[in-house]
């Protein structure tokens, strides 16, 4: 079974890559997927659970600075738990024992056992910011600033969780076998020289 | 004209890598090289620059602190214009106008205008001492410890001298199109991965 998993900033085309990967490669796709499933099994709102876990670090934090001790406990099993459901829907995925990509969620951390391929996605804060305005329905008036921040705060929640669950740092170089800077190019070009490059280390 | 350039971890296999990469794709190279260009030029020996370049930041950091002031200004002037001359000796191989791959010596940030393909290097600790410990010849007797006091030794040296000279961080990602991790891969086969990759990007 071969796994890759794409970790990327906000904003850098690292869920395009994936999806293409999965595409090119033929092999099975999982992003929101996992939210869903996640949400069913807790009998839980998708929506609810996307943000209870895209900002549970940053929650938490508030919280505890900012509110009577008393409602920290709560707010956090909340949090453990669908972490942990998150956790369990992973690694399902992995004993399906099909070729998958998976996208966030620290799956290279949690499925390190089966040795995936692990990719990074970066790009400059331009070329993140045109991807976002070009990506946004024209209803939602987004600024550069609007954007900048949401990336910024996205990207830092993503940072913390990670540390929380894997206690290793967001985007650190030697936890990726390969990280690739998406500016200049063609999400569509490049995906079929990461394809190249996966293929070569599943082969080696 | 196309432009690779290869920075990298010590250890880590870069040098090896961006030989094979000129072999495969037909590239001059250039790595101590330039060494040896800048100390013909300024009438030194090849060893002494080398040494000199390498210690540039860890030494005039040292001097600042434990020595008189009055021996400061010339050791600086020394290694400045060591850092000018190698600036000019790389600047005059772009002028050549011919395909190749430079490591080292902050190349990306000084043939910026050329859009070089920018490559870093890196991998995890184990594997990185295994490598030198390999490559040492048997008469150097070298301990896991000293290899890594080594490393460790080098790269802050590589890093620092970044800083001094871009202004920009050593190794962050943002600043090379690939970051490659060696860990658990053979450097010939990673080479034809990367060879496409840079024919891809200097094909889009």
């Amino acid at each position: 079974m071969k796994i890759i998993t794409i970790s990327r900033e906000f904003g850098s085309g690292g869920r395009e890559l994936g999806k293409r990967l999965a595409d090119i490669m033929g092999f099975d796709y999982y992003d929101r997927e996992i939210i869903t499933e996640v949400a069913e099994k807790q009998g839980l709102d998708a929506g609810y659970v996307e943000r209870e876990l895209d900002n549970h670090s940053w929650r938490s934090f508030t919280l505890q600075f900012h509110r009577s001790f008393a409602t920290v406990p709560n707010i956090q099993v909340t949090n453990t738990g669908l972490l942990l459901e998150q956790k369990r829907v992973i690694e399902n995925i992995a004993k399906l024992g099909k070729n998958c990509v998976i996208v966030g969620r620290n799956a290279d951390i949690i499925l390190e056992e089966y040795k995936p391929f692990n990719i990074f996605v970066c790009a400059d804060t331009d070329s993140k910011v045109l991807r976002c305005l070009e990506r946004a329905e024209n209803q939602e008036k987004l600024t550069r600033r609007t954007v900048i921040q949401n990336m910024r705060r996205i990207d830092k929640n993503r940072a913390a969780t990670r540390e929380i669950i894997t206690g290793s740092r967001w985007g650190d170089r030697s936890a990726y076998n390969l990280t690739v800077n998406t500016t200049d190019w063609d999400i569509k070009e490049l995906t079929k020289s990461v394809a190249q490059f996966a293929d070569s280390w599943f082969n080696r």
